[in-house]
């Protein structure tokens, strides 16, 4: 097999993430769904973001977001999704290069703007998410460049994908050239509702062995398997895919693999700030793990570093080296 | 006298900042001065940028920083200021009004776009700021409404104001038009390099009694009259306006009234995390003290207390309300 280009490249939609800190009688009061990501018109965007308080803006995106942690720790990184060329896009692609990751999918030049993400952060740091999708929607399989998935150990990509509607074709694409290139695929199930509108599909996916990994957490798992049973869920997932890991917040992950399961401990924090970007960093940390031959528990080590991390402070991606990070907690990547 | 609509009226460039984290080779590498402003054109921005790291945007501007900080306190506020009607623009608008602060300022249809700062801070929390200043060029004496101004107790200017054509006839009429109605005119000297632009004006104004306060730290003082000696500085100054207080940061601040000056201890932070701002929220304090009648020791702590709370985050706003703040220091607004 030819030498790999990257050690991960990530497929999904490039979102810029407006956040603000606020209480929880201002998600009632909008009808929005707690700790969940809903979909939302170009109205409502203007109607919530007219209503919330002072925002700060920071290129967020679930892949991206994962791709910019990979990068952190020193691994060869790329990312393919689409905004528009205007100034919140322009933020988007110097923030993802800044952080060290090849990003060459052409802005476009006409349509929506460039896609946002409307974060809630409530005083206890869970975040709710409104997005509008905008110049995402327009990812076309086109987008894809085969010699770079090919270069690619991993092509991870995000369920969330599955919303706009020519994304998944990229995804298809992607996965069909990755696995003819001898290369792993991997997906995260990204949102509980996300499953919830795409739950067939998701299950065809696994089963077909169209992905060798998925990155879920509990409530993504049990929405898969319609059951409020993590045991139930968990073993329905043992028989449907090679490898999965299954985060669950301050009790660790359990890493699926060959039929058995094996938990891991979370990494202890001094104080949750904004847990945006938790399953994002642990994926990074997972994939980078998984893409330089660690052992699976090695892997479930540096995504729980990646995910204490982004979890201290505001924004989905990482403040701080994770290189070093992981270095200095007796990890070298 | 007829009633107040505000406590504080601010007018000041309307600034977005665009903040990364660097080390200091950075800034000896773009010749950039440290824990300076400097202001630059389209061209360096653009090389500036792509060369520094992932970064978040965050509404700034030193007086529309101070006026956040006023409503933050729960006192009445206006702003007074030129964007552009675009992504940055509309962001600024929004976090301002958010924050509480009326702003009506018509933003520019057309001409550069709206102003931005890049900030770097440096490990030990230093900023250097570096700004384009855009559409904030266009602000003009006929954006400043009369009536907003009898309307407002105190009138706060920036120095930074002298930099733009324009700006410094829309303060100039400002200020005229607040003494006419009775009311207080205070102006911030900003930046020390600022002050060297423009030392005789500044100088002039304090001598011809057209502004009533003067905030300056210890650099612009020193700068202000050309001494390296703080105690011949703060001499002079007591010979020059009625009022002012020079911020020493961790050392706290003089308070210099009618010919005396008084020493106010600065409030003991964890961590310093980002300089900017800090000057900013001790005008805040400083001046909603003032606008409510509170003695120069109280209002001084005031500031000394929103000062404290925005160099332990990231950006030049408050992250919590300075009114609770406040109050659980036993300096209720």
């Amino acid at each position: 097999m030819p030498a790999t280009q990257f050690d991960v490249l990530g497929i999904g939609n490039a979102i810029v993430d407006v956040i603000a800190r606020t209480e929880d009688d201002f998600l009632i009061r909008h009808g929005m769904n707690k700790g969940t990501m809903a979909l939302i018109d170009e109205p409502r965007a203007e109607a919530i973001y007219a209503s919330m308080g002072p925002a700060i803006e920071v290129s967020g995106g679930s892949a991206a977001n994962t791709i910019a942690g990979v990068a952190s720790f020193g691994a060869r990184a790329a990312f393919v999704g689409k905004v528009k060329d205007d100034e919140l896009g322009r933020a988007f692609a110097h923030d993802i290069r800044a952080a060290g990751v090849a990003f060459d999918t052409p802005p476009a030049s006409a349509g929506p703007s460039t896609a946002r993400c409307y974060v809630l952060v409530t005083p206890d740091g869970e975040r709710t998410m409104n997005t509008y999708l905008g110049a995402a929607q327009d990812l076309h399989p086109n987008d894809v460049d085969p010699d770079v998935v090919k270069g690619a150990a991993i092509t991870y990509l995000e369920g969330y994908l599955w919303d706009p509607p020519h994304a998944k074709e990229a995804f298809r694409k992607a996965a069909t050239i990755a696995h003819d290139a001898g290369r792993k695929v991997a997906l995260t199930l990204s949102d509980a509702f996300c499953v919830g509108r795409y739950r067939d599909e998701f299950l065809n996916l696994m089963r077909s062995g169209a992905v060798d990994l998925i990155f879920a957490n509990e409530s993504e798992l049990k929405s898969l398997y319609e059951t409020a049973d993590f045991d139930t869920a968990a073993a329905a997932l043992r028989g449907d895919v090679r490898l999965a890991v299954v985060t669950r917040s301050e009790k660790g992950c359990v890493v699926v693999a060959g039929g058995k399961s094996e938990a891991v401990e979370a990494v202890p924090i001094d104080k949750l700030v904004d847990a945006t970007g938790a399953g994002d960093l642990f994926a990074a940390g997972f994939l980078v793990g998984l893409a330089r031959d660690r052992d699976h528990r090695t892997a479930a080590r540096l995504g729980a570093l990646a995910a204490a991390e982004v979890i201290q402070h505001l924004g989905a991606r990482p403040e701080t080296s994770l290189q070093d990070l992981a270095r200095q907690n007796g990890l070298p990547i």
